[in-house]
């Protein structure tokens, strides 16, 4: 027998910046639109290209790069919207007892961990760039466990994000009586010389078959969310009342400042930024990941509303006011030591 | 392109009582015996069922009444296995400032949540044993936030286990300054005269072609998981400590006690109870959800070990020393009254 919900992956467990497809459950906006969607948490972010690229499972979340990575290895994704426009991505690491500088170099003989096998493609080709070779550090597979790792001295610094990883470090540095300046990062689009983090923009992707039968179904996935987005930018702290509702454990300071760095990374059209697609693709190459020949694995089809023009990239906006959950409305760059207020 | 992977949804979301699921993959034992896993965790437990009867899915877990419920609705699963022997369910309430008693027609008028419909079903079916119709008092589906509601004020009493949802509540309860007393249960088994909690013992299901056509696969996964729960038996703390590393937000005294709760349910063969099955589908022919042509969808065929002897139902045996996780090797009931240590 067979069943009419959408299966929806996301790209790591419940995170605060997940928000947006929670609420659209909680809002009943799903099935306004008409579907019925199971939302499906992976325990190894690894999983999710190929088990959306199989078919396994209809739709999901995936960074850029995975996603590009996932349809060149030859599982039919495709991206059909955006959920975090480049939020900060690096090598994440406590100052104290670590000789780490923001010189790459100083990762020399260091254990750094990595969620799955692209972080360490990246790396890899980072110590090539600094004059190193990949046997200069030693790569740790630590999949979701990259905050935990490095806290119980199992690495020496770990590829996290800015409003995730480098949070959770900071909440647990201030409560061991440290500062969270204690807690930084190096940029791998500033190693890299990228201009942007968007190869770490988290998607909306699909499986291509699944798209191809089911445009009404996806353009009404999209729609849901959008609808829940919107109302999370006119109410944050109600929208995080309501995910704290279906998530009880989202109710903690650390998944609160979580929410609140994120606000600054939310799309808000969900438009696959064609800069940005240019960009991850010609990264892709250079990491030999995709060959010359590949085409871009993303569409804007099914967002059924006007999209704003795309903004400058790498231009620092002012700073999101956190402390009430609002936002000024800004979108890209926000220096990774902004403080998020208690 | 095509997966090797096995995916897994698991009836709920993550709680201890599925450690040794996520110890087989820690201690890369899935590995080792020869497969891949995927455990994906539900948003809504109404899901599981169908979206593996489906074959969208190909293993999980899932309660002995909505396993036999879900083939006789069409959808072909089978229960492989057992995770939790009987654990307790029942209505839950707090007793101050509610004039709900240990007699069921005290919830007349009164909210009670449950998760899926067939919560619904069995009070339902309580309500006319007990000389009232459903009319006599409402229902409000909550999904997986029984808890939640019922701190919120939005429902009086919920359906929930005595291993999660009491020690969640009376968790609560001495937040507030209460006392871990004020949490009470009006057991189904009781007041629906079944002898057993056994409807709600937690089985391994399987989708039925998925397990046909993959047998060894199947045989592979229990006996991977069988050895991570062998490893729990023998090092509860460990085992714990290394569920907490795959997943930080178990690190805390709620969840830590809800591990110790739920300690004396975990079945120690995976057997399927021939005697609970015979029970459980009974009571599904009571409660209409199947006819009486109905066969069994459970094997023991991929146990690949001896398996005990059926012990006796609705034994009272000893007390689980909880505080030093150390279990005494009893099987059966408990009175849900019994205190966790810190």
């Amino acid at each position: 027998m067979s069943t009419d919900k959408i299966t929806c992956l996301l790209n790591w467990h419940a995170t605060p910046y997940h928000l947006p497809l929670f609420l659209a459950e909680k809002l009943n906006y799903f099935v306004e639109e008409g579907i019925k969607v199971a939302i499906l948490e992976p325990n190894n972010p690894s999983d999710v290209t190929e088990i959306i690229g199989s078919g396994k499972v209809d739709l999901g979340c995936k960074a850029m790069i995975h996603t590009i990575a996932g349809k060149a290895r030859g599982f039919p994704i495709k991206s059909i919207g955006t959920l975090l426009d480049e939020p900060f991505t690096g090598v994440v690491y406590l100052k104290s007892g670590n000789k780490i500088s923001t010189e790459f170099d100083s990762l020399k003989g260091k254990r750094i961990g990595y969620v799955g096998e692209f972080g360490k493609i990246q790396l890899d080709e980072l110590t090539r760039q600094y004059g190193m070779t990949p046997n200069d550090y030693t790569a740790v597979r630590v999949g979701m466990n990259v905050t935990g790792a490095i806290i119980r001295g199992e690495i020496d610094a770990g590829i996290g994000l800015e409003n995730v990883q480098m949070v959770e470090l900071e909440e647990w540095s201030v409560q061991q009586g440290r500062s969270r300046d204690d807690v930084a990062m190096l940029r791998i689009d500033e190693l890299a010389h990228l201009g942007c983090c968007c190869f770490c923009s988290i998607l909306f992707i699909g499986n291509e078959p699944f798209i191809q039968q089911n445009p009404e179904k996806v353009k009404a996935f999209m729609k849901a969310i959008k609808r829940a987005s919107d109302f999370m930018f006119a109410d944050p702290v109600k929208a995080y009342e309501l995910f704290v509702e279906m998530k009880p454990h989202m109710n903690s300071e650390v998944n609160r400042k979580i929410f609140q760095r994120s606000f600054r990374y939310f799309s808000r059209d969900f438009k696959n930024v064609q800069r940005d697609w240019d960009k991850v693709t010609n990264y892709c190459k250079r990491l030999d990941i995709v060959d010359q020949s590949f085409e871009q694995n993303q569409t804007n089809e099914f967002l059924d509303w006007p999209l704003l023009p795309e903004g400058p990239a790498g231009v620092e906006p002012a700073t999101v006011d956190t402390g009430v959950l609002a936002c000024c409305g800004c979108k890209g760059y926000v220096k990774p030591t902004v403080q998020a207020s208690a």
